[in-house]
């Protein structure tokens, strides 16, 4: 089982970051010879960079199903968290209160703290599903789907009249877009698109004003000289999923599930998240009596590549805090995400292998 | 002389962004492939991807003569700039003046407005020169050299116990580091490097706090999912143009020489920036009684690509604070930079062409 030349050869840690997408490389590679130029510049080279990014925003949209005006591509998806969720605080004032649930991701928690506004925690369930109980007047934000655990939150529960940041990182290019937002986030290395490439929506006239210092770019909403390269092979990547969504969404779904009952079928072991109004492609257990640390390195050593601790802070191996918030065990706990690549036979044998390594770790 | 196919054949406008390099080039191919996972994991592709990074940091760091701990890899040198800067206000308090001049880099102006501390305005002599008189207690801004003009700046008078923020995005690559500095930025498409990568660097014990919110990143400076691949392609890029270095500036600054003096031989034809203080391959020039967008248009129709207006603001054509600080012309203003790829014929067709478009658009 384990391959020293190739480990892990069986990667499932998608969630962490995919390997680039084959259309998203042919993109890159294009662009980087046709789209290096300032798109802001009167001369050839210039126009032929700023009609790429045009054409990445339309693209963007259109996978998205929203306007090319509400599209800003960001220098990661954290930048997009903070100046979509930062952005609402601004509009609203220095008083706003700011409802937010601790399944939400380290990105969302840190622009929070660092907003120095009043926050109010909204309480969550076993299955890290949000309780919608928002206030008049309160800025919310709501991730799409918990990056840990999947549950898929009630984003249609929040009043049409309450600012909304979501946080779609986990979700985006996997599921469509939901219904309410005001302004969203997303990370184009989580759909395969490549590292540097955030997307921020802003909905039309929405009430979002720049936390953070303008700049005199293409987009007023972004700092920063455009990358327009990354930014055209984020959007490739983007459209290449979307197209492949049902299929890949059905295979992955089918297989979390084998991986669940594999790892509930083993003694002490808690499956977290809700089983089926969930992310496709992960799955976090628990494995109560294991190091997570060991668990993953001794995973590593038989080809399989996940994550472990929180999602947030995983080299810190600190206790997850979207697992404390939901009541489940933080200790052991490991994350399985599927990649494109993964295949049927890597299922079965990280499903056969898994047991066996625990005991083993137990022993 | 016009060229429709490829034009422009010549393009004149490194200063506002170069071509990727080909060192820089084939990094990235292979990083594309070695470094795409989370850099924080614990599994092999992620352990691989730290390596990279730590690669990337520490050739950078051997570069620019600095510590590795000193070097954080931002999105964009925008992002270098605001961090670097605004890190400094933010640990020296809500008191703390900041003294700069009006021929610093919009990214710097417009940090300064955010910060809403008080400002102080240094002089500018006619070359762009910033007189340095700095008072105690004072956070400094000042750029390594002039990003329109190429006026070379003097660090060297900055008084060693005051907190100065070098904006080095013009300048580095093609000169060595300044011997002051607490924290300074560049940027790596401006050395052939690809777009999303800007360096910071933060003086090992300097007096700076993150001004932004925080992240759980390999590099607590930074946020964001780490771009490993355009770190290590950035670093390649840097690490040949050093190398190339002398070389490159001794043609260079010979063929600035030589547009100089075709500009200055034009009647009515403002060249401005120090004649020899100066980065190596720029140089800016105000043509009288002509459009700045016409002329660059212009150019562009012969092949040559070169950039106008105020190269902070360009598509908007405003008028340039850099040349309204200096007290030079701020109409018809062009900016010439040279290329790695650029050719002496180059240089002599632009020389031949340039009173030939002037004479054509003042009649």
């Amino acid at each position: 089982m384990p391959d020293d030349q190739a480990r892990p050869a069986r990667y499932l840690d998608s969630a962490s970051s995919e390997p680039l997408h084959p259309a998203a490389r042919e993109t890159l590679l294009a662009a980087l010879d046709a789209g290096w130029a300032d798109p802001r510049r009167l001369h050839h080279p210039a126009r032929n960079a700023r009609l790429l990014l045009d054409n990445a925003r339309a693209v963007v949209a259109e996978c998205l199903g929203v306007r090319a005006d509400e599209v800003t591509f960001t220098g990661s998806g954290t930048e997009a968290v903070h100046r979509g969720l930062l952005g609402l605080l601004e509009h609203a004032g220095a008083g706003a209160r700011l409802a937010l649930a601790d399944v939400e991701h380290s990105a969302v928690a840190h622009a929070a703290a660092w907003s120095r506004r009043p926050l109010r925690t909204l309480p969550v369930d076993r299955t890290g599903r949000v309780a919608v109980d928002v206030h008049p007047g309160e800025v919310v934000a709501l991730q799409a789907a918990n990056h840990e655990v999947g549950t898929v939150q009630p984003l249609d529960d929040v009043p049409d009249d309450v600012a909304l940041f979501v946080d779609a990182c986990a979700a985006m290019g996997r599921r469509p877009l939901p219904r309410r937002w005001t302004t969203l986030a997303g990370s184009a290395h989580k759909w395969g698109g490549p590292a540097g490439v955030g997307v921020l929506l802003v909905r039309h006239r929405a009430p979002w004003t720049t936390p953070f210092p303008l700049d005199d770019r293409a987009d007023a909403r972004a700092v920063g000289f455009e990358n327009v390269p990354a930014a055209l092979a984020a959007a490739a990547a983007l459209q290449a999923v979307v197209a492949e969504r049902d299929e890949t969404n059905a295979r992955h779904h089918a297989w979390i599930d084998r991986i669940r009952a594999a790892a509930a079928a083993i003694d002490d072991v808690d499956v977290v998240g809700d089983p089926v109004e969930r992310l496709p492609h992960l799955v976090t257990f628990s494995v109560l009596y294991v190091n997570g640390e060991r668990l993953v390195t001794e995973l590593d050593r038989h080809g399989f590549g996940v994550a472990s601790g929180s999602a947030c802070t995983a080299s810190t191996l600190e206790p997850s805090r979207v697992l404390a918030a939901m009541g489940a065990l933080t200790h052991g706990n490991v994350r399985v995400s599927l990649a494109r690549e993964t295949t049927e036979a890597d299922v079965d044998a990280f499903c056969a292998v898994l047991p066996r390594v625990v005991a083993e770790l137990r022993s």
